[in-house]
């Protein structure tokens, strides 16, 4: 299933202890009472709170074959809050594991820029209300691109040894008062989009040059990164799969 | 000043009894901390619950000229929620009430034609799931425009007896999967954008043709108009005064 969620109201995408509300428990919830049986979700990311998703991938197995894929979606999405939404649902071969089997993901990340803070796109974005220059942040973003050792830009809550990835792309998109920070690789660290974001954001402000970059990849160092950027800007876009091309 | 919200949270724009939830109440309650002593707003449109505005206008009274305007309009944001915000402020002449100053105001209402519902859109879109056709809706549109009696498209609500308003602007956009409605007019009545858009949209199905218009304004019947549009899609986008032109 393709899942698309506002994730403002939610502890995030994945199932915590009883109580927590998350969007793998609500489509859990609506998908055990669709299909007559406990439903367990694999989610292609853990997006965490505040977090969205227009392309969030999610399998689940089942016996239940009576029900047609659009009934099915359809039933579940009647049974969803308005924040949450089955985009599309295909059946797929066992193997598949919505995490295990992608190959990438694309996130993007909305820097909202201009002194008064924008309603409509409230949880939606990050407010940025001191000046920002798009053009030094689309050049320190290229240099983003490629296979690095990104600890520079997780946490220490990382606990994955290997912090080699590679970007595909890393795009700032100046579309006035919005920027659109486009992230794809073939994984990513944990909070990686974030630090990435609010590094850029010192290079937009014009704490550092460019390939300040350069320097957080040579040395992994955290502490001459960026801030973490808030989560109400990001959105993961696109969870990619083999046998299909990395394009948005 | 102009004043934008998200609405979803509120119980409209107007103040009510203690205890409920308003726009008006949270900037009365803001300006008072500010300014030092009670503050009373007057807006210049009521608006509904869940109905958002870019450009409602409200002014106040104050003895206190010692804050500056913007220093004023920033104190007043700090203290409001994030779906609220003081877009910009400007003395006006003690004669000057927003609502009756005022020559005329502009809607806009966003249907969201498309089979999954927009979960980033949630509660700022009226989500129209069935097939829409917009080109009748922009002929039918055009023929809201002019000075006509309007009692067939209000509810017994209203209870204001000169039920004829004068329409200078009425559109249909084909945006893709989103059609925007603008509605200008130097005055409307009770649910007025909203019982046109619902009537609208049943023109855009194929229920009524685009003359079925012709047939509400001349019986002043709102029994053979269409339902009334969710809060949802309705935002008060400019309120307009003399000594400005009347475009958005």
């Amino acid at each position: 299933m393709i899942v698309a969620y506002e994730g403002s109201a939610y502890h995030g995408w994945q199932r915590q202890a009883v109580g927590i509300d998350t969007v793998q428990l609500r489509i859990e919830l609506a998908g055990t009472k669709v299909m007559g049986h406990r439903v367990i979700l694999h989610g292609a990311g853990r997006t965490d709170a505040g977090v969205h998703a227009s392309g969030q991938v999610a399998n689940f197995h089942t016996p239940n074959f009576a029900i047609p894929l659009k009934g099915m979606r359809r039933a579940i999405n009647s049974r969803l809050p308005n924040d949450i939404a089955i985009v599309s649902a295909a059946d797929v071969n066992d193997g598949f594991q919505a995490s295990r089997s992608a190959i990438g993901k694309t996130y993007r990340y909305r820097i909202w820029r201009a002194p008064i803070r924008p309603v409509m796109q409230a949880g939606q974005v990050w407010h940025y209300w001191r000046p920002l220059d798009a053009e030094p942040m689309i050049q320190a973003a290229a240099r983003i691109v490629g296979t690095h050792d990104f600890r520079g830009f997780t946490t220490s809550a990382e606990t994955r040894l290997n912090t080699t990835r590679t970007i595909f792309r890393c795009e700032v998109a100046d579309m006035g008062s919005e920027l659109l920070v486009t992230v794809q690789g073939d994984g990513f660290l944990y909070n990686m989009v974030r630090n990435i974001v609010g590094t850029l954001t010192e290079i937009g402000r014009g704490r550092w040059k460019p390939n300040h970059i350069d320097k957080i990849i040579a040395t992994r160092d955290r502490d001459i990164a960026g801030p973490t950027a808030p989560p109400d800007g990001l959105s993961l876009v696109c969870v990619h799969y083999k046998n299909e091309g990395m394009k948005v």
